[in-house]
């Protein structure tokens, strides 16, 4: 079994209310110095064999993403996060 | 500004419907070989100065993260991710 990782972000320009409302409650928790937070999707899609990137790439754009207002990052699980 | 991402994931054994909703309808889009499709959140702090891992944790654990069926791991930007 290999997994790939699709990151789906709003694009920067596109704002993002959901995260902007944990910026604004970040004060009441004490916490400073944070200057903005963006939330978006990680898709983790478990292969049966392979890993695809192009067929995760054809999976993102048509059912993940909505190119209109998000950009999606494809890539395999990085090394540190194997030990989580 | 230093930006620290933060990934949260349903745990293993939460169902996620959405997940098998992508995964039943990729081979309508001609895709095989999927086992399963896995959705969660990708969350990017930006803060002022150096990123503080530390408050990120503080803030995934009250705020983004419900820990009864989620887990979160906590980033810095790959490398990869720097050329998008």
């Amino acid at each position: 079994m290999a997994r790939v990782v699709v990151d789906v972000m709003l694009k920067p320009e596109i704002l993002d209310p959901q995260g902007q409302a944990v910026a604004n409650a970040l004060p009441r928790l004490g916490v400073t110095g944070v200057s903005s937070v963006r939330i978006g999707k990680r898709i983790e899609i478990e292969f049966d064999g392979e890993p695809d990137l192009e067929q995760a790439r054809e999976i993102a754009d048509k059912l993940l993403a909505n190119p209109v207002i998000e950009d999606f990052t494809i890539h395999l699980p990085a090394p540190a996060e194997a030990d989580k």
